[in-house]
């Protein structure tokens, strides 16, 4: 059945944000929308990665009220639910503190495009969002706002963390990745520099061209 | 029995030092009090965390002195012992020398609260304690007289390294990870600028709720 | 048979690029030139290192156009033919966006040989290559004119990562590993000042003898 | 048998190496001497370190010739050989290019003592010995002779790495672990800004008690 099967997908993706060392103890988490129902699924809070099954994760509706599951979801549900309800092409959502990216985030700084793989998966430089409270709209308001401006599926919030949105709970956590790992390259480059700059309209031509090309067309 | 499921908790909370990379060869240590008694279990004394085992869990009174087991305790058993006797609320504390504590405190500063992720666990900066040698009570005292103005479990021992205090092993062990993930991010920000500050009402917001909200109310 | 065992062994050194950190997601590829034929194999586009098994590799020829194999190949599928159609003794290639490779790259700017492991793997400083445009020769083009002189088995790819080339796939991963060591270890001590020079001379003798003396003659 | 233990053992601490992340590919390596004999057995050269097997490890004698192993000995194994000829009381020798290290190295910077474990286990700066080149004794003394001077079982040779000494190869092994974790912790210190410093009093007292007290008497 569809749920059970996307619990066990968004379960088993939080061992990607543990194997990239993007998240400690218990901060950070994934969700992913039910297809074709006002639902989503997500981490339960203060749970460690080493006790997630697929039952403990949460089913929720898109205000963020838990359906099914014994566990209270993840504190951050919130801003999840903001996101499904006004991105309706999201299917997954990411939210980690990972290093180098809140290090961004801390001085609210965007990330600039120096990196042809950043082209491919960013599109351009990775936003600043609003600082914003958690346990209110705020956040996913703040998500959404400046997302909507960008290519980019991830956004570095300030002074808070990153979240990150895909078609997928794949797409989000590999967002999630590929944003910890431009930010920390960039943020070597600039240690010792400037950073070389990408003519835009390469960036362009790379992001189109690994959005339609790059991967398996069909059986992946 | 209550003794023994404490030194097996404390026993496997020192692989978490290991899993977050917290301590080199055997230079860090996890104890915690046992309920309802004036004693508390400690790491022995230069053991490989490999080589720990439940057994191999030293027991000792509020003085440091040895009341079970045959191994030496940890060389900080001082300062843990002075912190169980000035501190009756906290039932754990951990030591480490973690890479980028440590470097803050190699140089006496306190680490800035820069992000939600220290609002919320620390309340506040990471304070420095004095300068003090092991071998006394000057190291538990310089805890002990640090973290009692401030909302952090964590204080940063000058020149030294880092003690973490918690109503449980399980958060101090906690505080630990979270000190050394905070130290690391606001190092990484500084190093190319200056993060910017979260305004202290805001802080005190998000201290006081994730305190009160966050995780499972009753069943973990 | 020779390419079964070509795919084996590229498959397996892609587990080295994972184990050294060299790769996030599934960003950086292995190929190997099949010996006698003008053929290599290569990483299909796009799957996990978990999910690589010796069939799943792509035979190519060296144009690159797919000769066995169900999947896409690597997108870097190109370069990588370029190289062997142009460099007649390399019979492996890696690509990979390593962190601190990458930062060089970032900035454009070659790592200088202040250390005797790189005198002994590169006999001189890793050189830059051009920004180019995935999708054609450019790539392959720009690696195989600035390796030709040098004595590097690396070049930096501008705002983009690392090639690197050798007479096997091994010492082509060896090569990206000891690119990626020797750029970390460079970037750290120009952080705090400037490295100290080796002589020219000196770095000859080390080049020459590493090349010869090091490793067991005939039986590894 | 002796010789066996040893091989085993020395066998086993390169598992150590590479657990610390002190070791890229095949660059780095452990010795010990045999108690009593003119000999000390040593790593191969260019063997993987997945690959090493007690019986793989070489004995040689104080002149670095083979007398047992059909593989050739490490390259630095002319280094080894000078330190057991003239430091009677080592009996463990470990050199490797630890990326924190050897930038220190690479600058030709000894490395202050402003964290108490560095008092603890160096009893001081970790001092910088003269640039050599490989193939003849000239390593070797230099080591020796920079050592002569110092409490610290490391030193960083120029432009290339560190070598430890110790009682045993254990204790050789620990002071390599503990030397890259303090180079890092005191590079990530200086980073921003100056380290404090401890009173030269203090870091003998620190050194003193570490090497007389710490750890446990007997049975371990």
């Amino acid at each position: 059945m569809m749920i059970r099967e996307l619990r066990e997908t968004v379960c088993r993706l939080h061992a990607e944000l543990v194997r990239y060392g993007l998240v400690a103890w218990t901060a950070g988490n994934v969700s992913g929308r039910v297809p074709g129902e006002d639902l989503f699924v997500i981490k339960p809070s203060g749970v460690s990665y080493d006790d997630l099954t697929p039952e403990s994760i949460v089913v929720c509706d898109l205000d963020g009220v838990v359906v099914e599951g014994t566990l209270s979801p993840s504190s951050d549900t919130a801003a999840h639910a903001y996101v499904y309800r006004y991105m309706p092409e999201v299917n997954g959502v990411v939210h980690t503190h990972s290093t180098y990216a809140s290090a961004w985030a801390a001085r609210g700084e965007a990330i600039p495009c120096v990196l042809t793989a950043m082209a491919d998966e960013f599109g351009g430089e990775i936003p600043v969002g609003p600082f914003a409270l958690i346990g209110g709209d705020d956040i996913g308001k703040g998500v959404v706002e400046t997302l909507s401006g960008h290519r980019s599926p991830a956004v570095l919030m300030r002074n808070h963390g990153v979240f990150t949105v895909g078609d997928s709970p794949t797409s989000a956590v590999k967002a999630a990745v590929m944003c910890e790992d431009v930010a920390r390259t960039v943020h070597v480059a600039r240690q010792l520099g400037d950073p070389l700059p990408i003519a835009p309209e390469d960036i362009d031509r790379l992001h189109h061209r690994y959005q339609h090309v790059y991967g398996q067309r069909s059986h992946l």
